[in-house]
């Protein structure tokens, strides 16, 4: 998908919402546990349900492959359901892939050609040649991990240089050698407000990836006062807090309800920019 | 398995080498083209081949993902044939995986429960809790990114902050921090000596895996010279080399003779430590 497609439907929509579909078999609902795909059967329902509200939705490849080679059918249908019903979707595999080139070029054919991903999540740390096999694919964009919104994140991600560059600084600033806007996101934990801004001064145009923000505004406030620009250059993803908001048969209602939240929190937070 | 008896077979062996099972489908010689599974049929004749010159066999999952669930069971087929009738051989997930902690426990769940991997390669950018659950099994090994022999790993590995300490040795360092040399190894590329000597000060008892070894034995003999200890400590990877190294009805014959040439430049380049 092109990024200025992706841009319209986030005015269309008033949202930066991206769906995680972390859809662990072992939190299905009872209600669904005797289907043929209990997990495809869930997606699907939560699909439909959030589709009004969100912009990109985000299956999660780790709680695919765990069913193993039925897993990989059910990511398959999944990615295939959403393009067919919804093309106006923004698609991602969150995959966290990243090999020497000859590996990396297979991980995107996986996920591009035969699979119909818009983009894929990235680790940065093999460098170059472990990303541009990715960016070989028209339409198609690399989502490089900076900053993640976990502990661990300051383990390596915020080791200083000797000139007091982060190294999540310097994979901003090195990757966007790589490629331009059109091509690259990256992947931002929501925990610092002032991460956001010291990132949105190193990549004022590309698109971030926010995981880790909860419905309850606070934070999601600040996400977007500080990471929002002119195209919207925002997908903010809740996973768990949608996806599994309820397990009773209206478990798709409830999930509804979660990412009208959401969308709303994400209007309220900045209405001018939606309005105009 | 247990690291004892990974030294083990490394001494009866004679053998550092660890055989990549980059099987790719298109690179499949043509006279198992109309099997079933030509991949499947393809890894069981390089395993029975090669399994008298190697340790261990390391499927490179991105050639398995990208044929889909069909992919997906060959991969679980492979390993269990090796298991099975190889039970000694050391058997390596390349997957190259790392996420938060619920996503990281899927993936340590899929390769190390649902399939029978003793280890698997883990990308180290987020950090402690990224890998930690991957520890939490019972002789089952991390192979922590380090230093990788890709032209890309100078884009960030080698980044140095105040002190002189380049990423890849705050990897190394921080991670001992994490795990003991029962349940921690590293990848690190063959192509300089130097700093093979520089990573065997940091950890000197950990087990590494060497890619990017050719069967000239110039830079064979060098990694083994350099990172050989007294468990022995390396396993040196060769996969195109090996395994597409003919592509007639007799390929297996010419990748045995390949993992031959070899074992026995290991063995050549320190045969005081096998003979003992």
């Amino acid at each position: 998908m092109k990024i200025s497609d992706l841009s319209k439907q986030i005015k269309i929509k008033k949202s930066f919402l991206c769906v995680g579909l972390d859809s662990n078999i072992n939190l299905i609902p009872q209600c669904l546990s005797d289907m043929q795909d209990p997990v495809y059967e869930f997606n699907k329902r939560i699909i439909d349900a959030t589709a009004e509200y969100a912009v990109a939705f985000k299956p999660n490849v780790a709680f695919y492959e765990a069913n193993g080679a039925k897993g990989w059918e059910t990511l398959q249908k999944t990615a295939e359901y959403i393009k067919t019903k919804y093309p106006e979707i923004y698609l991602i595999a969150d995959a966290k892939r990243g090999d020497i080139g000859n590996t990396s070029k297979m991980y995107a054919h996986t996920f591009f050609k035969s699979m119909p991903f818009d983009a894929i999540t990235v680790a940065p740390y093999m460098g170059q040649d472990s990303v541009s096999p990715f960016l070989e694919f028209e339409d198609k964009q690399v989502i490089l991990l900076a900053l993640t919104s976990n502990k661990g994140a300051f383990d390596f991600q915020k080791i200083e240089d000797n000139s007091g560059t982060k190294l999540f600084e310097h994979v901003l600033r090195k990757s966007t050698e790589w490629a331009d806007k059109e091509q690259l996101m990256f992947v931002v934990g929501a925990t610092r407000a002032e991460d956001l801004k010291q990132i949105r001064t190193i990549v004022p145009d590309n698109f971030l990836l926010v995981p880790g923000v909860g419905a309850q505004g606070g934070d999601l406030r600040s996400v977007v006062e500080n990471g929002i620009n002119s195209n919207g250059g925002l997908l903010i993803n809740s996973s768990r807090g949608i996806i599994f908001a309820d397990s009773s048969k209206d478990f798709d209602k409830h999930a509804q309800q979660q990412a009208k939240l959401l969308r709303n929190a994400c209007y309220e937070a900045k209405p001018e920019f939606f309005d105009n």
